[in-house]
C-alpha cells in the first residue's frame, strides 16, 4: 500500500450527536460542519437522515452550503448514514446529493450475536441483503461506503465474504468498526490486517477504522489500524459519542504527526485548527472537555506561567514533545473595548473563522457593546460565548424578557421571571426554590408547563477571570413525547435536549440555557400548555 | 513469569497532585488514601515529603493511619518519593516509617536529553549516584523502588546497566516510565520486554510501568506493558496529572477485568468502589470528568431510562461489554427525609464508606436537618457534598457569615458579604459586579486583600435535579509568594489552590469555594491584610 495519506472521516454530527443530549440545532450543526471543512477534514458525516425529517433537512444544508465550496478550495465529501433498506438509502441520497462530492454510508451487522439476536437473519440473508442494498446505493451514488457492524466479534472468514460482496456491488470504501469498544490494539490490527489480505478486490479500496473508547483504547486501536493498512479514519471531536465515546480526532492527528517517523502518514489537517473546533463542538453540544484531556484540555500543555525563561528553555526540551501552538492552544488576549467599532469586530470575527450575514454582525455587534460597558477587555472566548448565545438559538417559542432574583444566606431564593410567548403577550411570575436557579427554574416551569427532568447543569466561565461571560449548558428529558429511533440499537429512546446560554449573570444565563433547551423540546413535541398571568403592559 | 496478579501502583496524592490546582488539604489525602485502601489499591504514593514540611506531615498521616489497618485487613504498602539525594531520601523515610509496610520510591532520569540538559551528568556520574543513593534508601528501608525517569527516550544497553546497578544496591521494584507521554504501544512493550530480557537480576525483581497521556495512548502503552511481564502499574484516579495526566485506574483495572482471557492477569482491586472513589477524588481536586469519559464519565454506560424491557434485554447482549453495576454506578435513590435520624444518617454514612467521628457527626446531622428543610429527598450524592463541604475544609483563617446578593436582567447584580476573620470580628462589605458571583467576589476580596487570579470556576450540579446542592471548585493562584519546587522540573512554579463550596444556592456555595480556596492560600503564603469596616455587633 504505497498510499501514505490518512483520510480523516469526521462523524462527530452523526455518532457524536447521539451521544445523551448533544443535539445540535441545525445552525449549529452547519457551523461545525464549516469549521471541519476549514481544518480539512475530508469527509464530512453530516447525519442520519432517516431519523426524521429534521435530521434529512440538517443534512441536506451541509451538502449545499459546504459541500460546495466557492472559495476555490477543496469540497469535503458529504456523508449520510443509511441502515440497509430503501428508505434510509433514498433518504441518505435526498441529504447529500447537492454536495460536489457525495457519499451514502450504509452498514449491517456480521457477527453471530447481533445477526441472531438483533437481526434475526442467517449468513445467507445478510449477504444477500449486503449485495441488495449496496447495489442500491451505488445506482444513486458514486461513492459507497459500507460497515460490517460488531466487525470486531465477527468470524473474520465470514467477514472476508460479506466484504467482498460490497466491494463488487460497488463500495469503495470499507469501514471497519469495534462496535463496542473490546478489541485491544493487537487485535484489532491484526483483525486490518487480515482483512487487507484476504478480502477480494479490497486493493483497490480504502479500508477504513471506526472504534469506540469503552476500555480507553480508541486511539491506539485506529493508529493499530493504520499501521495494518487503514488509509481512512472514523473520529470525532473531543472523542464525543455514545458511551464512552469515538476516537478523539485530535488525538489521532496529533500522534502521527509527532511520530511522523514511527507511522509514515500525512493528514490533510491543518493542526492549528483543533482548538478552536474543539472549544466549538464543547459549546454546541454542552459536553464539556477534562482539564487533562489529551491535546484539548485545559491542562494538557505545561503551566508556563512563572517559571523562569531559563528554566522554561530546559523544562521545554526535556518535558515537552509538541508545542501548544502547534494545535492552536495560545492564549487568547485581550482583544477589544468599547471603543471598537462595527468594522473592528467584522475583522476579528473573521479571524477568528466566523463569516458573517450583516444582519448578524448588527445584533453581535448590539451585544458586544453591551458587554463593552459591563466589562474592560473583551477576549475571543466572550465573542465566542456572544456568537452561540445571540445566533446559533433554537426557533424561539418563549424569549426572556425579564429576570428579578434575591438570594443568599437568608434562605428564600427568589425569582420573578417574564417571558415573551408565542401568544405576543408576556406572562410573569414569581417562585421561591431552594436556591436562585431553582427559583427561577420553578417560575419558567409555572409559566410554560412543559414537564421534563433536568439531568445536567453546568456553568463554565473558564480561564478568563469571574468577571467575563459565564456559559451554561442543561439538558432536559422530555417526559412526554420526542422520542428517536437510533440507528444501531433501533430502540425508542427519550430525546434529551441541550440547551446553552451565556451572560455576565450566571443566573440569567442559567435561564437563557434552560429555555434555549425547552425551545427545542416544544419544537420536538409541539407539547406545552401556557399558565401564568399575562402581565397588563403588552 | 508465573505471577499473573498485577500490582496497582496509585500515585493520585503525588503526581496526580501536582496538577494545576489539585493541591489537597492533609483531611483530604487523608480520606482518599482511606479510600485507595478500601478499593484493595497494592501501593498508596502518599506524597513528595521534600516538598514542604506540610507534604511531609501529610504522608506521615496516612503511614500511621491507613498504612496500620486495624481490621485486620492487610496493609497497603505506602510509598514516598524522592530525588537521588540524601535529604529527600531521609524525608521520605520520615514519612513513611510509621506504616506497616513502607516504601521509598526514588528516580534518575537516563535518557541523553535529560542528563545533558538537565542533569549536566555523565553516565558515569549517573550511575555513581544511582549506586549511592539506593544503597542509602535501603540502609532504611527493605522496600525500595528505583525509577529511570524519561525510560522511553533512554538508550537501552544504558538502561539495562542503571537497573542491574539499582538491583544489586537493593531496589526490588523497577519503575519504568514513559514520562513525556511519547511512546506507542509497539514500542513501550517491545521496551518492557527487553528490560525482562537483558538485565541481569530482574527476575527476582517486579517491573512497574509509569504512562503518561499526551497522544492518549497511556492506557494501552500499560497494557502493552502488562503483556511484556510489567507487574505493577502506576496509575491515578480519572487518570489526573500534569499536562494530560497519568494512566487512568479505572481503565486498566475493567480491562484487566473485561479482557480477561487475553491479558490472564487478576488484581486486588474490587471494582464496585471505582465510581465512588472517582467522585471523591473530581470532588477534592475540582478536576471534573468528562461525560464521555471510559468507565467513570456520567455518559459511560448506556442511558436506559424510557428503553423497553424488551429492546433492553437485546441491546444489553449486544452493545454491553460490562454492567454499570460492575464499578458501582447504579443510580443512587432518594435514601432520606426531614424525618431520618442521627442513627440512620451515622448507617447510611458507614454504608457510603465514612467512618465518622461523633462530633462529625454531630456537625453532618445539623447540616443534614437544614437541607431536608430545604429539599424533599437527600440523595448520596447530597451526603457525599456536605461531607465534603463540612468535614473536608482548610483551617479557616475567614468564615462566611451571611451573604445577600440581588441581580437579573436590571444589569445592577449587587452582592454584600459578611466574613468572621481571624481578628475574631465580621467585616461586611458590599460591591456590585458584571455578574453576582463577581460581585460577591470583590466584596471578599475588599475584605481579605490577598492578591490572587481566578484560574478556573466551575459550578455542577449533576443528574439530581436543580433543586439538588450545587457544587462548586474554583481554582485560584497567588500573585504574591506560594512557590513550590516540582519533583521532576525543579523549576519555581507559581502555586495554585483549589477550593470546594456546597450549597443548594449556587451564589452561597461560589462564594464558600472561593474562601475554601483563598484559606489555602493564606495558610501557604501567610500574607493578607484585612480591610472592610469591622460591624458594630460584633
Amino acid at each position: 500500500m504505497a498510499d501514505s495519506y490518512v483520510r480523516f472521516f469526521d462523524t462527530t454530527l452523526r455518532d457524536g450527536e447521539q451521544s445523551p443530549g448533544a443535539t445540535m440545532t441545525s445552525a449549529e450543526k452547519l457551523e461545525v460542519a464549516r469549521s471541519l471543512a476549514r481544518m480539512g477534514v475530508d469527509v464530512i458525516e453530516a447525519g442520519f437522515p432517516a431519523a426524521s425529517p429534521d435530521d434529512l433537512e440538517a443534512v441536506r444544508r451541509i451538502a449545499v452550503e459546504v459541500g460546495n465550496p466557492t472559495d476555490g478550495s477543496r469540497a469535503p465529501i458529504i456523508c449520510g448514514l443509511a441502515r440497509t433498506t430503501a428508505n434510509d438509502i433514498e433518504r441518505a441520497w435526498e441529504g447529500v446529493k447537492s454536495a460536489a462530492r457525495p457519499r451514502i454510508h450504509t452498514f449491517l451487522a456480521t457477527s453471530e450475536i447481533h445477526m441472531q439476536y438483533k437481526l434475526k437473519m442467517t449468513r445467507e440473508q445478510v449477504l444477500d441483503k449486503v449485495r441488495e442494498m449496496v447495489c442500491l446505493a451505488h445506482s444513486l451514488c458514486e461513492d459507497v461506503e459500507f460497515s460490517p457492524e460488531d466487525a470486531g466479534r465477527s468470524d473474520p472468514a465470514f467477514l472476508y465474504l460479506v466484504l467482498a460482496e460490497a466491494i463488487r456491488c460497488g463500495a469503495t470504501t470499507l469501514n471497519i468498526p469495534d462496535t463496542v469498544g473490546y478489541t485491544t490494539p493487537e487485535e484489532f490490527g491484526a483483525l486490518i490486517a487480515g482483512i487487507v489480505k484476504n478480502t477480494p478486490g479490497i486493493e483497490n479500496c480504502i479500508v477504513s477504522v471506526h472504534c469506540h473508547n469503552d476500555l480507553g483504547l480508541a486511539t491506539a486501536n485506529t493508529l493499530a489500524g493504520i499501521q495494518a493498512g487503514a488509509r481512512q479514519v472514523e473520529v470525532t471531536v473531543n472523542g464525543i459519542g455514545e458511551r464512552a465515546g469515538n476516537t478523539a480526532l485530535e488525538e489521532v492527528v496529533m500522534a502521527l504527526y509527532t511520530r511522523h517517523s514511527t507511522f509514515n502518514c500525512s493528514t490533510g489537517i491543518d493542526t492549528t485548527q483543533i482548538t478552536r473546533v474543539s472549544k466549538l463542538v464543547a459549546n454546541y453540544t454542552g459536553i464539556s472537555v477534562q482539564a487533562n484531556k489529551a491535546i484539548v484540555g485545559a491542562n494538557a500543555f505545561s503551566h508556563e506561567a512563572g517559571i523562569h525563561q531559563d528554566g522554561m528553555l530546559k523544562h521545554q526540551l526535556t518535558y515537552e514533545i509538541m508545542r501548544p501552538e502547534l494545535v492552536g492552544a495560545k492564549q487568547t488576549r485581550l482583544v477589544m473595548g468599547k471603543h471598537s467599532g462595527r468594522h473592528a469586530l467584522k475583522q476579528r470575527m473573521l479571524e477568528l473563522g466566523y463569516r458573517m450575514e450583516e444582519d448578524d454582525l448588527a445584533r453581535l455587534f448590539e451585544r458586544f457593546k453591551a458587554l463593552a460597558d459591563k466589562k474592560k477587555g473583551i477576549t475571543d472566548a466572550d465573542l465566542e460565548a456572544l456568537v452561540s448565545d445571540e445566533l446559533y438559538q433554537p426557533k424561539e417559542y418563549f424569549k426572556l424578557d425579564g429576570l428579578q432574583v434575591a438570594c443568599g444566606t437568608m434562605g428564600m431564593p427568589t425569582a420573578t421571571v417574564r417571558l415573551f410567548g408565542p401568544d405576543n403577550q408576556s406572562h410573569i411570575f414569581a417562585s421561591v426554590g431552594t436556591g436562585p436557579v431553582d427559583a427561577a427554574y420553578k417560575a419558567v416551569d409555572a409559566i410554560i408547563q412543559a414537564p421534563n427532568d433536568l439531568l445536567e447543569f453546568v456553568i463554565h466561565a473558564v480561564t478568563e477571570g469571574i468577571d467575563a461571560i459565564g456559559e451554561v449548558t442543561v439538558r432536559i428529558e422530555s417526559n412526554a413525547g420526542g422520542q428517536v429511533i437510533g440507528a444501531q440499537s433501533e430502540v425508542d429512546q427519550l430525546r434529551t435536549f441541550g440547551g446553552y446560554g451565556a451572560d455576565t449573570d450566571i443566573i440569567v444565563a442559567s435561564v437563557k440555557a434552560y429555555l434555549s433547551a425547552l425551545n427545542k423540546l416544544l419544537a420536538a413535541t409541539g407539547q406545552y400548555e401556557i399558565a401564568g398571568e399575562a402581565t397588563a403592559e403588552v
